[in-house]
């Protein structure tokens, strides 16, 4: 996939206490970010179809988020 | 914070199978992701940290996601 870029996501990680990321590290961070949406992605799509939507809203990605 | 591109984000869902993504859920994903890469970058360093290293490696990654 590797949609996101990598630069920002080692921004956030530096704003969370990272100090250095090595650059292994940070092609593991992007990998599993990317699991991460998918896999809400994923829940989301099954909640707003059981609620008789084809459009995700912001309640579908909460409750995808807390279930996982 | 809103570092990732909510573009990228999308892409990905849509990737998953989301069909239509609401602005709402769009903003939502972006918020929800960014926490994710926060509470792992937060749990890597500890772990990189325990393990006598500054540089956070893919190995901190792959335990801070485990565990979370």
């Amino acid at each position: 996939m590797a949609d996101l870029p990598i630069a920002a996501i080692i921004r956030i990680a530096k704003q969370n206490g990272a100090d250095r990321v090595g650059s292994d590290a940070a092609a593991a961070l992007v990998q599993k970010t990317e699991e991460y949406i998918a896999t809400i992605a994923k829940e989301a799509t099954k909640l707003a179809s059981h609620a008789g939507r084809k459009t995700i809203k912001a309640e579908d990605i909460e409750m995808a988020c807390s279930s996982s």
